[in-house]
């Protein structure tokens, strides 16, 4: 038994001009619509990732208490429940998945809000990560809807370095003959583990490993680390649901689409809700430098740093209990408001 | 014909009990060696590289003059002219060939100074990355010699987010089924490649892609970078020497010998050397955070960043010239003193 549901979408026109025929939107629920339809969070998925991390951050007590709101954690487009090149059928599957944007999920996201749940207004957006991107999506896509936003971790448009960066990763993974171009009928492990490996420089930060935070977390060693942690995480995906959400990412862009027409300042200064942007302060490919800039162009937004070794996890679900209760403050503060 | 000598070491007991038959280290020299043989300036290689590309940083009216000094660039073992996988004969050859510290480098690097040229003090020993970690090691190896040391983004020991930085590298290459465990007969140029991309990220910041410097020196696009600049790079290489000297830099240590037994802070301490430790502001495998921690341990060193957006690659032969041209004046200011 799924312990989520399914939003069935039809057949959706992409922005890159596939169609994804009968296409499907997982989500999960926590909490009761209020009668006036008023209380719901929107908790996007990061990278690689199902509604189940999320999890981890909400509960009774929490800043995303679901005896107050009604969180709606949607599934991201190639994350294994939603569609994906793992579970589309053909002849749309496996390496022949059709490029989805951030724009193309955060449309559909909102199909199952107002279609489904009839929801008007959404008194906060939030997410990690990728979330946070898709966050930042919903605040220029829908500024009449969205109230507030706190994108952690995340950017408005997916920057030249972070583009890079992920390059690396992509090629480590396909450098895999087992790979096959993503016809692999068995899973290319060896590039699975090479993501992970290089995944494991980027995703905390120089301090977290100087002051071998890695052994204070449950691994023997540092090889124990990038074994249990970033090998094993990358090897419970599916390689081209992996790629297809790569592609997402680097191609992230609130204003790359019909409305904004590549203008991004017009994007951000289109964001009405009021918002905290939380970024790491030691994230090595979400920079608080990228959010800053993007800050100085919304109408009403605080930059607000996580203060933090944790480099990109933090802030986010299963980092460390201070930064997440940082978030949760600011959360909080910003609900109240 | 080479344009360099060749000085043979025999055979050469390594620090990790293999013995390298027949040893070479290949060597050029610049300018006059003084009839006192007091001018002697020590200038190793480099991550990949050889003599040629240190070239860039040598020449009359620059700070390593030639007309004043006798400046000896000793290529590293593993990289393709000195003892390597890719040079040494059966049965130490390709994935057999031997792990080689930086220790072992340098205590043969002394030796051609010594016997090959009657060398008994050195004004200054520089260099940039590994040249820089090689830096180190002659300070703590033989502080009576060396009066002086202007490490370039390097470090005296290779910190943990740098090991996990170059497992990333490492992964990525040796994904590739071509390399087969380095018996290849042809170059594995998928890891090759691969690996050039994952270091694409690292090597120059965030703020380099933000500013698109990439564009400003000879790119036409991110793309062409990528492949131009850091495929190529790694094509011209073979994987096996690659791996030798990753592996050098990955256990780099001044003090991993008998004379400190991996006391970091002792081998720090009995640099006698007047130092100047140059770190790239925002270099991400060797930040300026782990050079200040070495600094408080160094009797007669200072700290100096290179303030520059070019990460790692500020201040190296062949990077933009206000950061050599900084750097370059600190060589001058420590020579006159």
């Amino acid at each position: 038994m799924p312990d989520y549901d399914v939003f069935d979408l039809g057949d959706v026109v992409l922005q890159h001009g596939a169609t994804l025929r009968d296409a499907k939107l997982a989500y999960k629920t926590y909490g009761e619509l209020s009668p006036k339809r008023d209380n719901a969070i929107v908790y996007p998925t990061s990278y690689g990732s199902q509604h189940t991390l999320n999890e981890g951050k909400i509960g009774v007590g929490k800043a995303l208490d679901p005896s107050k709101y009604f969180i709606i954690v949607p599934n991201k487009f190639g994350n294994g429940l939603s569609s994906s090149p793992s579970n589309t059928p053909s002849p749309y599957d496996k390496a022949r998945f059709p490029a989805v944007t951030l724009y193309d999920n955060v449309m559909c996201q909102h199909r199952l809000l107002t279609e489904k749940f009839g929801i008007e207004t959404i008194p906060l957006v939030t997410g990690w990560s990728m979330g946070g991107q898709q966050t930042y999506h919903w605040g220029a896509l829908f500024p009449e809807m969205v109230q507030r936003i706190l994108p952690i971790c995340g950017s408005a448009k997916t920057s030249v370095h972070n583009f890079v960066f992920l390059e690396g990763v992509k090629a480590a993974l396909t450098a895999d003959d087992a790979w096959a171009n993503g016809w692999y009928e068995k899973p290319p492990t060896k590039g699975l583990r090479a993501m992970g490996r290089v995944y494991a420089g980027w995703a905390v930060s120089q301090a977290f490993y100087r002051e071998q935070v890695h052994l204070k977390i449950g691994y023997s060693s540092l090889e124990d680390y990038l074994i249990s942690f970033w090998e094993g995480r990358r090897l419970t995906a599916d390689a081209n649901d992996l790629l297809a959400m790569l592609w997402s990412w680097q191609n992230a862009d609130i204003s790359a689409n019909p409305i904004y027409d590549g203008d991004l300042n017009k994007a951000l200064g289109a964001i009405k809700a009021k918002a905290i942007v939380m970024p790491g302060r030691t994230d090595l490919y979400f920079p608080p430098e990228d959010n800053e800039i993007e800050v100085s162009q919304m109408p009403n937004a605080e930059l607000r740093p996580i203060e933090s070794i944790w480099g990109h996890l933090a802030g986010g679900p299963g980092s460390n209990e201070d930064d997440i209760n940082f978030v949760d403050d600011a959360i909080r503060e910003l609900l109240s408001s």
